[in-house]
């Protein structure tokens, strides 16, 4: 379980989740007309944010993605690939949006897994493995001048919670690893596919809001 | 002083000040139509992020609200209490300000002692006491994506590197911590308090604003 | 090299970067309509902003800014300087444009040299580089609530990373370190300039935004 030599289809794993994540974000820059270096930094920001976020938390500095040049050549190619064709992207939008959940189940599962190395505690572990999920797009939206995706109606948390809370839990527990990864990771990736389809919604506050 | 083992009433000043800065988050996600996350998350982030960019800048990672799920338990209570009872919460938004004043008053405390402990000098010291009072706000504002209210005319930050200050000087002396840490807090406060009263304002540039 | 007990001469080019990015902040605060310590919040964040993002991520906590009282006197100073007189720095602006090259070539080479002191590899201490240049400017522009200027169309960010990635490349060879920053700041500085006097943009791309 220890992150300092993770597996190779561990490390394919992750590579495929920032991918997808950078290609959201690129599209995100693309959409407000930023420049080309925009579009990268958004993928980059997308694709390796959550990371970032949870080791500057968890004090794991340099974070992992500064210390292997692949993971710093993934969102480049995403962006790259984003700047040029994001006309055919666009329209494979529903197909980004099923990658992206792998890539949130896959994050949730590694985040979680990471914090609990750096011996937090149960509860601050889910939510560095939710963090990890979601803190890419939301480092995307704030740099883009937006309020987070994230905070508005997609059911998109809860599953990276549900998956990361899982994970946690079954750490406690004399399971090998693997399959408490494949039991979060999968929680998380099919409540939010099922979330996708059945367009649910996060519940918003009812009641005049107070002024 | 040791911020390692601090003392009950410590711990209890300082989960309410989290409190009343996580309906502050709350209130300002439910104006802004946000889904039931996005209040928890403007909750903690509001309650919780002044010490996180604090513990940060200094090192002291995880930060203490990582490894105590009571810190987490106080902004999800504080985020669905506002969820629900919004309307009344908002009505009571002076009662709010009020409390709220009380909050920086003790972060400018807690930020400048743990900011000593951690051997800063007595100027960053200073500034990491003021910055646990406002991050929280700062980071709520960016999340909402608006510019952060403390910024633009009402009297917040100087009280709070006022208090700061003084407990920065009072460290210098035999006096014992407690005291200055009454002192250095009651000063943020009484001026916090004061500046509500008479609607004092902060300065803002004269002359026209060149483009 | 060792960054621990910089030349005299390293710490005033140092403080000169942060002057000059903090009067860019502090300009854009004011624009803003913002208080006097939204005025001084700008102008630290943009003079300082830069350094801590590189710090924390590279884990060189507490940054090198909150040891040393005269990194936090210039931007404070700065701020007020453009709070008394914006009027007559916004009529500069050229000027003010010019030298926020130089603080550009500045600061992508104290990045860079900072980020291989610790130990970081070539792709990421050339990234690090850029950040520290451009990382201030970024943080401004959020706290302002608007989409980071670098990101649309000014040539900016490519020349702090041309810069950076020079001076990583030349660590590599026995050449002695003021060579190297003065090529690496020299070629930030002169493509910078160049940029400015040719009105070269980035690219932006092409062919109809997908929505």
């Amino acid at each position: 379980m220890s992150t300092s030599e993770p597996s190779t289809i561990l490390v394919v794993f992750d590579l495929v989740g920032i991918f997808v994540f950078a290609i959201s974000g690129a599209l995100v820059a693309v959409r407000k007309g930023l420049d080309v270096f925009g579009v990268l930094v958004l993928a980059g920001a997308t694709g390796l944010g959550g990371g970032f976020i949870r080791d500057v938390l968890i004090g794991a500095t340099p974070p992992a993605a500064l210390a292997d040049w692949r993971y710093l050549l993934v969102p480049v190619a995403a962006g790259l690939l984003a700047f040029w064709y994001h006309p055919v992207l666009g329209r494979m939008e529903r197909s980004v949006t099923i990658l992206d959940a792998f890539g949130l189940g896959l994050f949730c599962v590694t985040g979680a897994l990471k914090a609990l190395d750096y011996d937090l505690g149960v509860a601050p572990a889910a939510l560095m493995g939710m963090l990890t999920g979601i803190g890419g797009g939301v480092l995307r939206d704030v740099l883009a001048s937006r309020v987070p995706a994230v905070f508005r109606g997609e059911l998109y948390a809860t599953p990276a919670l549900a998956g990361a809370a899982l994970v946690v839990a079954g750490a406690q527990t004399d399971l090998p690893t693997y399959v408490i990864a494949f039991a979060g990771g999968g929680l998380c990736v099919a409540w939010r596919l099922v979330a996708i389809w059945r367009h649910w919604q996060a519940p918003v506050p009812t009641g005049p809001a107070s002024v």
